[in-house]
This record gives structure tokens, C-alpha cells and sequence, in this order.
């Protein structure tokens, strides 16, 4: 592979980024690099820790400012990055991750400007007390330290995750797909040239250009120099991420989503939510993959048409086949299947207790829905239903951090420790324990 | 090894208990014993996750009164683990841990009674938003499930740590010492009582009674049974925990504390402060290891003599040693050194810098303190110090679930992750997204 002058020059601006682009590294040597950029990142994260929300906020508006300006660079990189996608016969679906347009750059840049804008999490105070002693107590966030995130085609992760580490407080490392590897130079380049701008430590994002297993197996066992790692990508990834991670994960797994039409729903809300639901974007977690009919629902025929009507394959139970000729005998696997596709499983169950018994067999504890107007019933499914995001009369695709109120994410936590469901700024900080004494001594 | 009517009573009173005190398990039927621990453990969490306060509250009152009434045979129990104790060599420390008293025995029921006494922190809302689009979400504390801890020799800690994670609403494996383990037997026994007469199911604290390592080896390996480890014992478990975990750990490691004697500290609290924060008790996590003396501190050596008077070996660098005859010179390590008894290491620094920077570099995340009169030297500390718990004029003593308000305590997390410093009931909840729609599709 030759190097293309965007690359070179984000190379330039990188003098923190490790590694060697086309060179496979040791496990020893991948320990080195990541022990070398941990220290960089811990001594950034001491900087950013005390940083005002203000510096922060212009780092990133200077980001922002940089990629419009970078726009035909960064296009150029993102073509060099498409023309060896190609090459190497990458499907369409990745490919179009992996494309970047001006729009999809103005977006980016917009995104930036979006965190910046969004309330600082780090100083908040969570609680206070006085203790009968007079010391006074408070727990204040602090941020998390270094993140680590490993990601794959997407280059609009760079901003997003990068922006969401530095605005909390934090340093990041990042490991983004080879893929992907011009485009991200370019998008880290901003990202350091804001930094550097505002006056704060370039090392606050660091990029990692190596993109072979190495790199990744050296971040996995980074335990002390990384405080939180952010697995972004594929089955494969996470499966390796939950195997052999020395360091805490906020784990985003399977979107293995309900959505339950109860006996008491609106038919005509239930045929919007549902085909919303499933079809509005198939390929995001939030989706719908498996549809749940109570056999007290009037019109389940109706509802049914409704989904393969729009352009969704049905693969059903006996009783849903009966209803329908147009849907196929679910296989035992397939009710256990994260399609992210314009399929969908499709079952009819005894009422709540029959579809809370289904999702705590089969669901991933991400987003399941109820649609109903029987409030008790809603509530009970509310209280009961062990996921990170649990709905009633809503859309599954709105299982997303902006649309949550959190202005990004950074993922959706499927894990129960620390942070579940979308996971933005609050997310990426901790707490201290502040207090304040007047000399007491314990007794 | 006899089973002395005791145990065999705690026994019959535990159907649940799984394992063989006097057979090592191998490393597969600890694997399987864990299994089915684990899966008897879900399905009492999920009852336990809608349990009603009172009904929690009940069972812990009962167990409390059922460990009153059983005063004699768990004094009888404990007589038996000391014994052999005895015959094992074990040091007067450790039996001193072991040992039950009438005391110490109605301070661990009154425990039980406290904790009933604790808000629940189930279904507390963590804050609620209304979207533009009408979506009301509300997050929600809700139980983290399954709670595995394992621990060493003080038997209250199975009174403790069932009774926090049950009025948490989780369900709880237990692996306590096997030189506890006929006390551990009596006292589980009266946990299972207190949830059966509360009609809450006796599975929900379950207690593993093998001691041999093959147990903890499967507990650490049992992710997606045990939702949270809470390893609470020496250097050797927390260190094999911290090697082989798969399942997230509550960490709570070195109290590597520090207790900083300002240039403006007033001298008489100085003194006062700090041979309670060293010598209260020198056992304790909280207990302050060094003591950095700024420069500018007007009576150093009264300080130091302070503490020598009161029975404190110190090892100091040349300038302490030189305040005092009696301060011996420390080593590199003594700046590293958890002593957990009555030796201190004491150092002059420079000022606030100079304190910030050996703390950064010695220090273990737990508990630290300055001494001052100075608000704005202290703020800067409060600020800088990244440990769990900073202390401005105050004995880092009160490094104390129970002294910061939680009412009791499961450990002190000294990871930056989920829960840091102290952790009771709140930190062993997690939380839920609650959305609740009138029928929103996602645009």
C-alpha cells in the first residue's frame, strides 16, 4: 500500500498516534506500544481531569471547524480508504459504512459542536450530607480516566467517541478498522488540532494505526493503563472483547428485541409501532426481531399483513403461519436471531404472563416494548421485564442515546455494572467522595 | 473432621447449600455445583427484584431475632472453628477475626435490623425527562441480580453481606473461610429462616460450604451466574481475583493512604488528626500508611514525637529522621507499604505539589487527606487528588460505609467503575430505562 499524501499529512499532525501502518506487531511489541500510549494518555487525562468545561467545549468546536475545512482531504482519504474496500471485495453494506459524503462529513462536524454544547457531567454534584459529627459529605463526578475504544468501519466513531471522552473529561485511545484507516488519520488530525488549539494536551486522543489483532490483544490485557474499553463493532469483536478482557468492558451485545402486542391494543397503533418498529432502519440495535401476539389481540391477521405488506419476511410459529400463507415455520434458532434485516420472528403467546416468560428466555436485557392501552398490564411489563431500555407504546428504533436525551452515545450498554442502556457522558465519568471536616477524629 | 450438631443443624436448615465441606471439588463439579447455585440464585432474584420493602425488611428482622435465639449454638459453632483454629496454628489475628462473642454476636443481629432499617433503593427514580415527542422516560433502580462474595475469616461478614444484598433485592452466592465454617453455617442458617418466614424464597442467600479453591475458581469463572463478585480478604485473594476473573469484581484493594500535614494546618488538630487517623485502629483499610509532612509546617518534629509517643514506629526519609532519633530510615518499599499496623512512613514534601505528586505516584486510590487551615490549598487537594474518598481536616478513619451515612458497607471499591468508595445497598443496584409512549413511531 502506498501512502497517500491525506494520510501522510495526518501522520504529520499525529506525532502521539503508535505503530506502523503496515506492520504486523508482536504481542510483546503491541504491550510496548499500548504501555506507551497509556502513560501519554494517563498524564493527558490528569490535564483533562482540571480542565474548565469552556477549554473543553472550544476543543472540540475547533475540531469541528477543522473538518469542514478538511472536507476535500478527508474525502479523499475516505476514496483512497473505498478504492482498497474494493479491492480487497468488501460487501456493499460495509462499504457504505465505511463512505463518507459532504453531508455525512457536515454531520460529523455538526456532532461535535452537538457535545460541546451538551452539559458538563464532570463537578456535578450527585449528593451532599451532614453527618451528626459535622463532616460534610459530597460525591462528586469525576471523570472515568482513559478509555480505550476498538471500532470498526464506521469513521464517524472517531469524532463521536473522541468527543465524548474529551468532553467528560477524559483521554481515549482508539483503535478503529483498517478499513477505515485514511479516513480516521484525517478525522483524528481534527480532533488533535482542536485539542491543541484549546490549548489542551494533543495526547487527550490518541490513534492506534496498526490495525492487526495484536494492537487489540494488547488493549484487552491493558489493566491500569486503561480504565474502560468500548468494543464497537461485530459479533466477532465482542465475543473476543468478553473472552479475553483483563481491563472493564461496557459491553454493547445483541439487540435481541420484542415487541409485545398485548390483547388490550390499539390495532391501529400496533400496525404503526410494529412496522416502525422492525422496518423504519433494520440494521440498527434498537430494532424489532422478534414480534409477540397475545392470542387475546382481535386482529393479529391484520397486524401480520401489515409487516409483510411493507416489505418484511415473516418466519412464524404454527399458529402464525396459520394466519398468514405468506410466512414461513421459524426454525428453535431463529427466535433467538438478531436478524438486522427485513425478517422477523413471529409468535402468538397467553397474554402478559406468556410474553414475559418468552423474553426472559430469549431476550438480550436490551429493548423490549409492550404495546397495550391497559395501563396495569403496562406497568407490570415495565416493573418486570429485565432490560436495559423497557417501552410502552413506543418505537424500539428509539433505543439511541440522542433520541434518550443524551445529545450521543458512545454505545448501549447491555452489561448491568456501572452504566446500561445508552451510555454517554455521565457514563464515561465516575465519582469521589468528598469531605470536609473541622478537625474530627473518629472515635 | 466431626460434624458437630451444629453445623448438622445449620446443614439440615440449608437445603440449599451446595458441596461437601471435607471434599476438594475438582474444577469441573465446582463448574456444575456453581451452575446450579447459579440458576437456583436467578430465579430467586427475580422474586426478590419485586419484593416489596417490608417483606425484606421482614426477613432480616427474623433472621436478626433467629440469631438471638441461637446464641448458644453459634457460640457452640464457633467454639468448634476456633478449635481447630487452634490446632491449625493459626495467628492470634486471624482468631481474633474468627472469634464470636455475646457482644459480637447481638451487634451483627442489630446489623441485620439496621439494614432493614436502610431506604430500599429499588424502584427509586434516578430522574425522569419528557421528550419533544411526548416520550416520558424515567430511570429506575433496580437490583443487579446475582451477587457473589467471597471472603475470609470474620464470620459476620455472611450476616453483612446477605443482608445487604438481600434488601437490595438480589440474590447472594456466599464462599466465606473454611475456618468459619461452622459459624458461617449457624449464621446462613438464620439468614434462611429469616426469608422463609418472610415468605421470601430460601435460595436467595445461598452459601457454598467446600473451601477448597476449586469454588472460587468457578465463581470467578461464572459469568452470566453471578452478575458481581465482592471479593473481601488479603493481598493473595484480591490479587487472584484481579488474575482470573470473567465475571465483573467490586475491587476493593489497598488503603495505601496518605494523610498530608499542610505548611497552614493548625498544629494541636495536626496532632490530633493524625495519630487517630494512624492508630485508632491499625488494621483497618482506612487507616493512613504515610504521613507527608509539607516543609513549611512550622513543628514538624512535635508532630512526629506525637506519634512516637503514642506508640507509632516511624520510618522516615533523612529530614524526618533527623527530627527525631527515634524515626529509623525507610526504604523505597515503605513508601509502598500497607502496613495495617502501628508503623508509619513519614516523608517532608514541598508544599501542596509536593504532597500531590507522592501521592499520585504511592498512592492507592482509597482514602487521603490534608491538614490545613488553607481553604484554597484544600479545594486544590479535594480537586486533584484522584483517590476514592479525599479528607480535608479529618481522620482518613472515617473511610467507612458506615460513618459516610450508608449504614453499612459490602467493601470499599477502590476501581473507578460502577461503585467507588464505600458501597451499601445503592451499589448493588443498577438501573432501567422506563419509556413510556402513546403510540410514538421514530420519525
Amino acid at each position: 500500500m502506498t501512502i497517500a499524501p491525506p494520510l501522510a499529512r495526518a501522520r504529520a499532525d499525529q506525532p502521539f498516534s503508535g505503530g506502523d501502518a503496515d506492520q504486523p506487531l508482536s504481542d510483546a511489541a503491541a504491550d510496548r506500544l499500548i504501555a506507551t500510549l497509556g502513560a501519554e494518555a494517563r498524564r493527558a487525562a490528569t490535564r483533562l481531569a482540571q480542565a474548565p468545561t469552556a477549554q473543553k467545549a472550544a476543543a472540540l468546536r475547533h475540531a469541528a471547524a477543522r473538518l469542514r475545512a478538511d472536507e476535500a482531504l478527508l474525502l479523499a482519504a475516505n476514496g483512497e480508504d473505498l478504492a482498497r474496500a474494493e479491492t480487497r471485495g468488501l460487501s456493499n453494506a460495509l462499504r457504505d459504512r465505511l463512505a463518507l459524503t459532504p453531508a455525512r462529513i457536515a454531520a460529523m462536524a455538526a456532532g461535535l459542536e452537538s457535545v460541546a454544547a451538551l452539559p458538563d457531567p464532570v463537578g456535578a454534584v450527585i449528593d451532599t450530607a451532614v453527618r451528626p459529627n459535622g463532616l460534610a459529605l459530597s460525591r462528586v463526578r469525576v471523570p472515568l480516566g482513559v478509555i480505550g475504544i476498538i471500532y470498526e468501519s464506521r469513521p464517524n466513531v472517531t469524532a463521536d467517541a473522541g468527543a465524548l471522552a474529551v468532553m467528560a473529561g477524559n483521554a481515549a485511545i482508539l483503535r478503529g478498522g483498517s478499513e477505515a484507516r485514511a479516513s480516521n488519520g484525517c478525522i483524528h488530525a481534527a480532533l488533535v488540532a482542536g485539542l491543541e488549539a484549546a490549548g489542551l494536551p494533543a495526547t487527550a486522543v490518541q490513534r492506534i494505526v496498526p490495525a492487526d489483532r495484536a494492537a487489540v490483544g494488547a488493549m484487552l490485557r491493558a489493566a491500569g493503563l486503561i480504565d474502560i474499553l468500548v468494543p464497537r463493532g461485530g459479533k466477532s469483536l465482542v465475543a473476543r472483547v468478553q473472552a479475553e478482557a483483563r481491563v472493564p468492558v461496557l459491553a454493547h451485545l445483541d439487540g435481541m428485541n420484542h415487541s409485545f402486542v398485548h390483547g388490550a391494543a390499539d390495532p391501529a397503533m400496533a400496525e404503526t409501532l410494529i412496522v416502525n418498529a422492525k422496518l423504519r432502519r433494520t440494521g440498527v440495535c434498537g430494532a424489532t426481531e422478534t414480534l409477540l401476539i397475545d392470542r387475546a389481540y382481535p386482529v393479529p391477521a391484520r397486524l401480520i399483513a401489515a409487516l409483510l405488506d411493507a416489505g418484511c419476511a415473516l418466519r412464524g410459529d404454527a399458529e402464525a403461519c396459520a394466519l398468514d400463507p405468506r410466512v414461513t415455520p421459524a426454525t428453535l434458532e431463529d427466535w433467538d436471531t438478531e436478524y438486522l434485516d427485513a425478517i422477523c420472528t413471529v409468535g402468538l403467546v397467553d397474554g402478559l404472563e406468556g410474553a414475559l416468560a418468552h423474553i426472559t428466555r430469549h431476550g438480550s436485557h436490551h429493548t423490549d416494548a409492550i404495546i397495550t392501552e391497559d395501563a396495569a398490564a403496562a406497568e407490570r411489563f415495565l416493573a418486570e421485564v429485565d432490560s436495559a431500555i423497557v417501552m410502552w407504546n413506543a418505537s424500539t428504533q428509539f433505543a439511541d442515546g440522542g433520541e434518550l436525551g443524551l445529545g450521543a452515545e458512545i454505545g448501549i450498554s447491555t452489561g448491568r455494572l456501572h452504566a446500561r442502556g445508552p451510555v454517554a457522558l455521565e457514563g464515561l465519568t465516575t465519582y469521589k467522595w468528598l469531605v470536609r471536616g473541622t478537625g474530627q477524629a473518629r472515635p
